[in-house]
């Protein structure tokens, strides 16, 4: 409290003195006509704007700064929209015909859900990299591949009694909305207008199925996939706040991807935590020692990293593959990326949508080479090499690249008895042409690779180690859930 | 520390010119005398203290301000407490026939436990509201209703050998105190005087057992019920600290209740980790957008909120209830709140103290009506409504009150397998006068709905889904726990 | 981004006025080669090197200040290390004889792996008082311990298909590395010079097998044990860092050492969590309530702590057992602190290398005495004091022997299922000369005690109580588990 007075005694003297760009630029009157309501509406909506960089430079000053330290990557802004501060209007009305939300609204053609192609004006460069971003195809890799449909119907669905088995009623829209497509988005549908009730009385307003939802795969009403939003939070759209990683924890802090408290066990996650109060996350470029001392999330992953005196250390990327050789989550073996973003056109040999056979064998065709694997690498360690020596960097590979290869092993051991399950008909999967989800001893092999393997190559790629790749859902984990798996085949088996 | 060493220097610079109410008020003779030891003995208790809002500022000074920024609620606050400063003595020197514990203390009349009725003093709202909040009443809802007395056996009792089950030996008062009634309180009871050893010789001081307990509930030695101390910790008990997320998670962080871990991985706890530093949390009234961007668990449920102008959005209530329509954790169906906070007394058709039946209906007769739930909907909106549309909180609300239904129908399925593990001599339930907690299978029971299911709803209520609603003890974990109480129950069946 | 803005602009200000001590002392010769390189290198090294004191002072300006707000406890420093800050050379270049990975560089003679040896040059005391800590030797607790070599396959083994069993194929080192020996340290091993591709083209390397690590017992290329990097990271080497409870957490998070879980859960953690950017971590001596309102890890077990005035509280202490009378974590059963931190020396009444027998009883012999206890726990009580009178105190640490107690008490009765097991042949351990650790019902055991009963103590010890005591991996799931054990056994012994 002490602290936030002194904040804002100094804050009054100094502000006296404050540069030009603080001024606020001039809003247009579109934008100024949505606040006359708006504003008394949503005070909070309109007060994260306010504190936002759209709110306190226009398009045309931000053109002006090039290089490096350029926030904006279109150079063909309508000229329109380069003069007033990037407010309500300017977003909510952008291209009205591509919207099947786009409505009247007090005289204005307003729609409602803002999708990366209406960013992409000012930010068409990060905008086709997220296009390549396997994280814009989250919603189709999800909904349109076969095994995924299995598993999402043994999780999701409700469960009833039944004769062998309980039986799974499906899932409802709103259940799968905030479940797995959550995260993966969901697929907006406009169902036309209606009159809702407001603090100004009836409003004829567009009725969205599917909403609200920030995934980032979201199927959005002009067509578009994804949500800048995801990452950005509205209506602030932070650098900052994404280049923290409590961003990525929304979606990456369950036991099948943990990677927030791996890294929040790891000495970067340490010195993060400990320091972070003293770093500048709105830098641009993002120098590396001087603006913070470890990486996050970001700083690894997507931000462009500079050394103090301007060097290039790793390109800005919101595809985020360029920086990621290997996949280690979500599928029962680790293997090489995928080549196309959009993974449900994979197929193994047995012509299942998956990366990898059965046994862990790679389905190649549709995943990178080790070339590209390469390549790869090299950017990322180029990160690890700002603050490491090589001999520190290849330490910490050979084992994570160790590990990927004893956890396949691990996934393959729990494989086997699974369809030692099957073969004796203790229980029913691929043989059975049945689900491979909906048992208990299925359920057990599932959380062997998507739980405990997950764990343990989290823990070694983001920490080199430590606990969650041993007691925090890890190795001792992993191999008790095995033997869990071995016992009860054992135990059902006939006794010869 | 760089930082920290420009604060200090900034505010060498500052304090010269601070306002008249930064000079410390007089403290009272009682005061000085407890500081002659204390500071000396405590000094942590003292500093804390000394920070507070109670030792900067008399009772009197504070009446001045009224209106929404008033932090003070009594009118007749007795004139020899108005002019000095809140010390030791104004507390703990109060009311003392009213105290089992009051003692001579070097010639004042001391009491140890100070309690709601102490503060009411001052903040004579904020204690009548705190005593309609089921909280205050956590000790008597948990101790006086027989099917919790069977699950805390079944939790504390300290497991030995047995023939057909293990026994529970009953858990001691030490093991008591530091489990459920760690939240829950503990009852307190004074046991006479004992000589102490202290740095300064011997002391009579009382014995209390029970303490030291800070449980919302906790029976106070005057017979009142609850601590203050649970959310504003002593000495400072800051207002500050309580709308901070941390406060809830004392008590909302485990698996029966994971408010604060859905919380910290939701859009909002994002935006909350990411720049609360910013924001003003001793703001009184709290004003949405500008004093915070995100809500913590007291904008939501608690605190006075209003928009920038001063427009109230919601109302200050230590009771919660009006802004919680529907309750979602610690029993095996969601249902409406309850229309009186003691518990205890409600009874279900079977003739249980539960709120629902064993299938799920209602008992209806103790719960709130529909009407009223849709009058706390609306308080509770009222506050999303300050940065989120009409269209955006239905569309939330609406998948969380399809998440009560379908997990309350998930609860309904593991309940009904373990009534055929009941029906079928498998385990030992209800029909044959047994514990329901006290098996293995039942325990699994237990898991369904106290563990996952809650993560779910929670998932939904507060995070509009994501993780802990899917992988993280949700509906992952949910179906995998139900397949394996069905799988339990089928291979113990006898074979047809 | 607008305070960071403001800091900014007053610390252009304050600058101008800094004290002399500000401005950074002459650096080495042989630093300054060093930098020439690794600057444009590895900046994020350079640049943590720059935040920290190492740089900012030389050990003559440091020793001149002596008493309590001392910071090196050396007296012999060479001279010719006192009139220049801590660069690179003067601790790669230290002892260089002593130093297996000695190499040259560029006409120096570097060794990578600085030691605690190396750090005693100023450091002497702490290096002296670390060696006798537990932790320093945690690479040999673990590897020459028989019982735990068992434990350590059974959980880092590559689980194969087997006969009666699952097979664990041995680990191979780059896990081990990354499992256990992340926190315990791995024994490096100077493996020659090699050439390394750099971005300064090829140049002659040590190759170090074990590298990276930076766990509490590493065995050093000079043969000595520990890391100081485990808690003061590299290279800003920072107290305050080391005082924040993320340290700690690295090691100290997971399910069988919850300490940082259960901390951030208890009011300290609470209270920490809310205020602690308004604390100092870098005051030495470190003042309880002026510096800190609640304690931390450091604060309780390592720091020299004083009230305001001066007046010592706490010793500082690298050691910890003068601040741990229990040894509550990582063994079957709590017991008192080993007497010698080389534990694998222990023996118990049945020749395992144990600090208890399997029922429970102390091997009192290897064990400290109860006065030592006593002593111990006056010195870890004395910062309760601080802040809490001493009947608060008792009542703390009566609960806390308390729940020694009965959690020993669960692990007797999860020993003796385990027991009945072995006897009746339905699992193979002790007294079929088996291992104990690799099967499915010896891992549920293990669980017991790891886990839970672990949980159960933290909660007391460091929380006073709460979640983690109970439904969080404690009480509640404890007994559930032992029901497992007991149902695993009922069902499979021969019917009667």
């Amino acid at each position: 409290m002490f602290c936030r007075l002194l904040s804002l005694l100094v804050a009054g003297a100094v502000l006296a003195a404050m540069p030009v760009w603080a001024e606020s630029p001039p809003l247009s009157e579109a934008t100024l006509s949505c606040l006359g309501c708006h504003e008394d509406l949503h005070p909070g909506m309109v007060e994260g704007w306010r504190a936002s960089r759209h709110a306190r430079i226009t398009p045309g000053q931000a053109m002006q700064t090039t290089g490096l330290a350029s926030k904006i990557s279109s150079t063909d802004i309508p000229s329109g929209l380069q003069d007033t501060s990037v407010g309500c209007a300017e977003c909510h009305t952008l291209r009205p015909d591509a919207h099947a939300d786009t409505f009247d609204h007090f005289g204005y053609q307003v729609h409602v859900v803002v999708s990366p192609e209406d960013c992409a004006t000012c930010h068409a460069t990060e905008r086709k990299q997220y296009g390549q971003n396997i994280m814009a195809h989250a919603y189709g890799n999800l909904v349109d591949n076969a095994v995924y449909a299995d598993l999402r119907t043994s999780i999701n669905g409700v469960l009833q009694p039944g004769e062998k088995q309980l039986s799974a009623k499906a899932p409802n829209n709103a259940t799968k909305a905030e479940s797995c497509l959550y995260c993966h988005g969901t697929k907006l549908r406009f169902d036309g207008l209606a009159s809702k009730d407001t603090a100004y009385g009836p409003v004829m307003l567009p009725e969205i199925a599917g909403w609200p939802n920030q995934g980032s795969g979201r199927i959005n009403l002009d067509g578009s996939k994804g949500s800048c939003a995801v990452c950005h939070t509205r209506h602030r759209f932070s650098m900052a706040e994404a280049r923290k990683p409590y961003t990525c924890k929304e979606c990456h802090v369950g036991p099948d991807v943990p990677a927030y408290k791996v890294y929040t066990a790891s000495k970067h996650g340490t010195i993060y935590s400990a320091e972070n109060n003293d770093w500048d996350f709105s830098a641009v470029p993002w120098e590396a020692g001087t603006d913070f001392r470890a990486p996050t999330c970001a700083a690894c992953h997507i931000s462009l990293v500079t050394k103090p005196g301007g060097t290039v250390v790793a390109e800005r990327t919101h595809a985020l593959s360029p920086r990621l050789p290997w996949r280690i989550f979500g599928l029962p073996y680790a293997h090489p990326q995928p080549k196309d973003p959009q993974t449900s056109k994979i197929k193994n040999a047995a012509g299942l949508p998956l990366p990898t056979n059965l046994d862990g064998s790679p389905a190649s065709d549709f995943l990178i080479s080790a070339e590209e694997q390469d390549k790869r690498k090299g950017n990322l360690q180029a990160v690890c090499l700002s603050c490491h020596t090589q001999s520190w960097v290849d330490g910490h590979w050979q084992r994570f690249e160790n590990t990927i290869e004893v956890t396949n092993e691990a996934t393959a051991t729990g494989t086997g008895l699974l369809a030692q399950a099957w073969e004796n008909d203790l229980a029913e999967g691929l043989p059975q042409n049945s689900s491979i989800f909906d048992e208990y001893i299925e359920n057990v092999w599932s959380d062997i690779w998507l739980i405990h393997c997950n764990h343990i190559r989290f823990a070694s790629a983001i920490g080199g180690g430590g606990d969650y790749g041993v007691f925090a859902d890890g190795r001792y984990v992993l191999n008790r859930r095995l033997r869990e798996m071995h016992d009860w085949v054992e135990s059902r088996l006939p006794q010869q």
